[in-house]
Formats: structure tokens, sequence, C-alpha cells
């Protein structure tokens, strides 16, 4: 049985992974120069003994710093760390509940402690990960100092969903986290009740996120404004033909604009459908 | 350190999917009409648990059919039988003597029981396989009888390692059982020597092994005389440009022409290659 829910976690990077056209990230077809298909195989491989350890009933800070470290020895660089933080309370939730809910992973983030967050900060060492400033009020908690702000973290009695709904309210993995899963959830039924094969469903779900919200990975190294034009055109793509897509696709990998976020989005979603039973 | 092992046998499983060319193989860049890319994720997923299983040190036979039970599953269909018949032996041996050597191989394969045999013919009820004629004095014992032949097997008392080695002496498979894995560490060296990018490693290292030895599953399912000109034209292209070999590939898979016996060679020499470290 939990062995079975590690393994949806893990397919759902996978089939994350294959879909494409995806535009902007890695995928089936495309690469970007400093981060190949093969890292994100590796990574997924190197996640699997932290989504095993969520699903044998490990705190989510825990099992979310062993994915961590597996993927980054494995990888050698960030590939999943943003669905990581996705997979692990959602797993957990499966693993408690029996069931893929948001009242379930609810419950999870609701359980978090002060130690989860310190494993969180941790988990920031082994990789190099990009996220948005903090808000002033969070400055000694900025998630780039990693361990070093355990000691305030801990003075403050934050637990690991206050930090992450608080360190990063424009974050999209976060907000997340501050709606227990709310995009997760809809773009799961969506890929559950589509009829087209499966590559198809996830790359259609994927444009159609992006559409609906600026993704925070390219807000966060290109500026706001950059992302809101990046999802005005996905919009505009989104009943375009394929081809379109492909075109775009490659354009974006070329500028170096890499829509991560939404990618994350799309992997939790496909655990959602997985462990809910998704047709092929 | 056992979550390690089957992290390899994993990932090989995954890099030798995705590298391509791979003439007449589901690679990333191409599918065969029944059976896709995405299927070959889920397969490599699924076998986990027997991966694990075998990582801990269960019998070969027990981890075997965990494996095939898992993959089938997952996949839907037979995506990695072959490549499993050598790497759970493979896991074996490291999780035994701490590395992959042949020697050590070769001890696991010594030490398989009836039961391990009765594992195997249980693992051919879970998918489709297809395999060819068993030797005259072996009629009983055909694997596609699956548990059927398991009387007969234990009025015998054969062992697993005798039964894949006597069961099908054209199968390159039981070759490589035959041979304690003389091809398979042959390619990982290769694999592990060469200064080209992985993906373009795994892809000469295929097309070297299939230009030196027909490939048994085209053989099963075509004949000798396909079999023998696949492996010509192959060696006419070891040397040739990728362009040439991609549209060979093309061919093949549109010929329904699928060296599978040769990737599960793939697949292993991976494993090998990995657990003794592999250069990206």
């Amino acid at each position: 049985m939990t062995h079975g829910i590690a393994d949806d976690a893990q397919l759902a990077l996978l089939l994350e992974l294959a879909a494409t056209p995806k535009p902007g990230n890695v995928d089936r077809e495309r690469d970007h120069p400093d981060l190949r298909f093969e890292q994100f195989l590796a990574g997924a491989v190197g996640a699997r003994p932290g989504l095993d350890a969520a699903a044998a009933g490990a705190p989510v800070g825990t099992a979310f710093e062993t994915a961590v470290a597996g993927m980054a020895a494995r990888a050698r660089d960030n590939t999943q760390f943003g669905a990581l933080l996705l997979l692990t309370p959602l797993v957990s939730a499966v693993a408690v509940a029996g069931e893929a809910t948001r009242a379930a992973a609810a419950d999870v983030l609701e359980a978090t402690t002060v130690d989860d967050a310190a494993r969180f900060y941790r988990a920031f060492e082994h990789t190099d990960v990009r996220v948005a400033d903090p808000p002033d009020d969070f400055a000694g908690l900025d998630v780039r100092r990693g361990a070093d702000a355990i000691p305030t973290l801990r003075s403050r009695g934050l637990t690991l969903s206050e930090v992450v709904v608080a360190s990063a309210p424009a974050d999209g993995v976060a907000r997340e986290w501050a709606t227990d899963f709310e995009r997760t959830f809809d773009a799961a039924d969506s890929l559950r009740t589509g009829t087209a094969p499966l590559p198809a469903r996830i790359s259609e779900t994927f444009l159609r996120l992006l559409a609906d919200t600026p993704d925070a990975l390219v807000a966060a190294r290109h500026g706001h404004d950059v992302a809101e034009r990046v999802s005005d055109r996905a919009a505009e793509l989104v009943d375009a033909d394929r081809a379109d897509v492909e075109a775009w696709a490659d354009r974006l990998v070329e500028a170096g604009i890499n829509p991560g976020t939404t990618a994350d989005v799309v992997a939790a979603a496909l655990f959602v459908a997985l462990s809910r039973g998704l047709r092929r």
C-alpha cells in the first residue's frame, strides 16, 4: 500500500517530465543547455527514498529533506525541489487518510511542526533554489540562509506550514500550501476527465495553468512583467494549433524562460489524479 | 545502501529508455504504435518493489516475480521483462558482494533454487512474453505454460539458473546467465570509458551490441535471417553519420522490428556501470 503511494508520486514526476510540449520546460523533446532530460530522470530516482519515507509516515520535513538530498545527489542540480514540496505533504495525506483530498492535505499541513520547518531550511543546503525575496518581517528567515536561519526559526516558533506560506507569498508552490492545494486539485480533475491521450492532457493542463496564473519562477528570474506576458501568450495559445505551441516552446527554451512552478503544480496534480485513478 | 542499489537499477531502466537513437526500440524520440514511452516509465516505477526486494536480500525468483508483476500492473504490457531478468540477479550480486563483478553474479546464479525457478514460471502469468521454442527435451517446461509447468519443474528438480540457461539457448538474456554476464560487463566497460555525453554513449553501445550479435527477440518474431540482416546493417552503421542511424531507427520502428534483447543488455550494462561509477 505505502509502496503504491510512492510509486504514484515518482510516476507523476516522470509523466510530467515526458509530456510535450510544455513550453519553457525540459520535456521529452527539449533540454535546457545546462539542465537535461536525464538529470530529471535521475532526480526522480534520487527523490524516491524521501517519497518512501513520506508514504511510511515520516514527518513531512524529514521526508522532504530526504527527497531533496537524494534528488540533488543524483541529478547534480535542482530538478524537482518545488514539485517535491508539493508531493511530500500530498503523499503523507494519502498515507494517513487513504485518499487524496484537500481536507486530508490541509490536515497534514496543519500538523507540521517547528522541527519540520528546520528540515525545510536544511533542504536548501542540498541544492540551489531560486526564490523570490521574503517579506520584510521575514528577513532573518530568508530560506536562502539555509540552516543559519534555524535559531531564528526556533525562537519565533514557526511551523513548516507557517514558514512556507509566509516566506514566499508570491510563490506558486507556497500558494498551494496556503490554499490547501486549490490549483493542484482543479488540475487533477481536468487530467482525470479529459478524453485525449494522457500526454496530450498533461500538455494542455500545463498550458491552461500557465494561462491562468503568471509563473512564480519566471517572475523571480525575469520580473513580473515578463511572467505576465508569458501567461498572456499561453492564454492565446490554449486553443491554438499544436505547431504554434511547439514553436513557442522552442522560443521560450532559447530565451531561457522556464515556467517551472507551473510544471511543479502539474506534477502534484498528476499524483492526485494517479492516486484517484487516471486513464492513460 | 540497499536503497542506492535499487536506485541504480531503476535509473538504468530509465536511461536506457531515454537514449536515442536506439534503432527499432522505443526511445526518447520514438514510440511503437502499441507500446509507448510512458508505458516504459510506468514499468520502471512498477518494477521498483521487486528491485528493492532484490537489494534487501530476497531470493532472486521472488524479487523477479515481484518486479514483473509490478511492471505489468503499471505498464499494462510487457515493457521490461528481459531487462528485469538481467537486473534482478545483478542487484542481488551487488547487495551480497558490495560490488558488481562477474564472479559475484555467478555466485548468485549458482545459488538459485527450484523455488526460484517456480517463481520464474509464475512471472510469465503476469504478462505476455515472446520467447523462442524450447529444446525438445524441455517441452514440458516451456515457460509459456506458466505455473502449469511447476509440477514438472519440481519433479526434475531444476534450479532457476538451470531453467533459464537450458530453456532458451538461443535467447540473448539466457546467454548472459550462461556466460556470467559477459556482454553485460563488456558493454558496461565501454559505457564507463567513453568520453561522449552519456546518452550518446548508450546509443553507440546499443548499436555495437546489435552489430556483434543478432537480436534474440527479432529472431523469435521474424526469424534468424531477419535478425542477421538487422545486425549486418547495424555493423555498417556503427561509424556512420547519426542522421543515417536516425533514418534506420525510423524504418525499423515502421517495420515493427524491435531488437528488445539488445536493449535489455544495455539496461543491465548501465546498472553495472552506475554501480561502479559512471560519468554523465
